[in-house]
């Protein structure tokens, strides 16, 4: 949820040029991604989502991104399709910042998360990991387990910090420790999401419109994907865990995709490596707040309310499933 | 800019159904509006804003505040026309907060503004003043000048803070005595806009297409009106003082609606008075921030640089006018 940088009004028109969308008639900066700035543009040919990529995100890797969302929309799947300019380029530049135009998908994203919800997100990662199999960029994981420890170690520079309790860099550091050892090392690979939070994905009329925000995807196990949809669709806010939801989730994903003996018996602590990621990289953001952003970090101790239910589980059938 | 209040999908959806503006398709927080949450709503009939009214608002006002803009769109003033229920109100309710659905009017506010613009936002003031004329709710200005000792003790009440400098201290109580003294008394009065910056004016093919947010609009001497514009519009960002911004501000104004004598000698004094009662708002959001508010809170310094040149001006030739 972040708006940073304003765009003037001959900038817009100048980079609108550049494209078949037609004239300007109203731009809106929109509360939604956390790295970008996102404004919804109205032109007299229809409507777009504009976005801008800021210092957060590598330029290197937008090639990656828009790829995918062009070779996920070819593919039929709900993926927003980037617009290309009269020259054939997804990636443009505005306001000395890259840029680019995308197709804007009706729906809404989800507040009150019901089982059902949690099949159709199944349904859709399943959908998702097929159509992006032949996808031929490759970008690795930058926030997968070998990050964790650096990442764990930046935010300790300051150890008088108030986010950070003694306890809970014993915890962590022993979570670490616990995760590096039973880190699954063969299970499918195939290009993720890796941040299908509910913000991400839009329903209408009780179906799927738009999966949204490929800014973390990469390459590494499928079933870790399942795992960060577990840990972020499942927990009420209580942080109890909704055992009918995990089981819809699974069920939506195998009615598509199968799940392997090998990727069932991981996901228990691919569960609990994708809570520290979330845990980590929020405390990060917590300790590390940017001034100007027009987002409140989110609370780590969310995440690590949720890895402390996590650790206990030692197999699916905590899942719902056997 | 902000957006406070999130809306479950079965809220808006019971909304919806008090109104005939059809189904829901998206709903986008976007960063309009400082007191009130602002969504633009796309429906299968078109495009809304939903405005929800935060605490800040007083709900007594909001008649007025509504019942002015449907007067205005009805004597053909730009200004956006608020959606009215199957029930006939303009006022709902929606998590737990006041709400209202108004019309999405299309346009771009200016981030580079030209004398032009200027001109244009004199021609669409001296309109608002007219279309106003016959509007029959009263609403004193509750920020005029009976206001600003009270909100400026209630600033000093932590004279440590960093915003308050001793120097400023003295400088503002002797502006203060300087405009108590001389504020005018009989001036002509109406329904005046008193928050008509750049952000509240859309501009489309060269014309104003809209003019929103009338949640300051008040009973107050018209003048005071083109005064707070004069501040918003002719400073440039070096708190220099554009006088061709200024003279075709005026001159736009008087093409429409003549500005008396006494309104011109008036216009210095009322130009240091709404210079004040900005930075003394910006003040105090300063020093009271909102926690979860998505907005910063503007420098009040901007304000307070205006208000020393504008002390130096006593007559309206150094707006570029006789």
């Amino acid at each position: 949820m972040a708006v940073y940088t304003d765009i003037a009004e001959d900038e817009l028109d100048e980079l609108l040029r550049q494209y078949n969308v037609g004239d300007a008639l109203s731009l809106k900066g929109i509360a939604e991604g956390v790295e970008n700035s996102n404004f919804l543009l109205h032109t007299d040919v229809g409507s777009y989502i504009l976005t801008l990529y800021e210092k957060r995100v590598n330029k290197d890797d937008l090639p990656f991104f828009l790829g995918l969302m062009e070779h996920l929309a070819k593919n039929d799947f709900v993926s927003p399709s980037p617009i290309l300019t009269k020259q054939g380029n997804s990636l443009t530049e505005v306001a000395d910042r890259p840029a680019a135009i995308i197709e804007f998908l009706e729906g809404r994203s989800i507040k009150r998360i019901t089982p059902g919800h949690c099949a159709l997100l199944g349904d859709s990662l399943a959908k998702l990991h097929l159509a992006a199999e032949d996808f031929d960029l490759k970008r690795p994981n930058a926030l997968s387990i070998g990050s964790w420890r650096p990442l764990f170690e930046s935010c300790l520079v300051d150890k008088s910090h108030p986010a950070l309790k003694v306890a809970e860099i014993k915890e962590i550091e022993e979570e670490l420790t616990c995760l590096e050892k039973n880190w699954p090392t063969s299970l499918p690979l195939g290009v993720i999401h890796a941040d299908l939070f509910p913000d991400n994905i839009f329903f209408l009329s009780e179906q799927v419109s738009g999966v949204i925000d490929y800014y973390f995807a990469c390459n590494d196990f499928l079933a870790y994907d399942i795992a960060i949809c577990l840990n972020a669709w499942c927990f009420e806010s209580d942080a109890s865990f909704n055992i009918t939801k995990a089981r819809k989730l699974l069920s939506g994903y195998r009615a598509i995709r199968d799940i392997s003996e090998a990727e069932l018996a991981a996901l228990p602590y691919l569960c609990r490596g994708a809570a520290l990621r979330f845990y980590l990289t929020r405390l990060y953001d917590w300790i590390n707040q940017i001034d100007g952003a027009l987002v409140k970090p989110k609370n780590p101790l969310e995440y690590l309310k949720k890895l402390r239910f996590l650790k206990d589980v030692e197999t699916v059938a905590a899942y719902g499933i056997e």
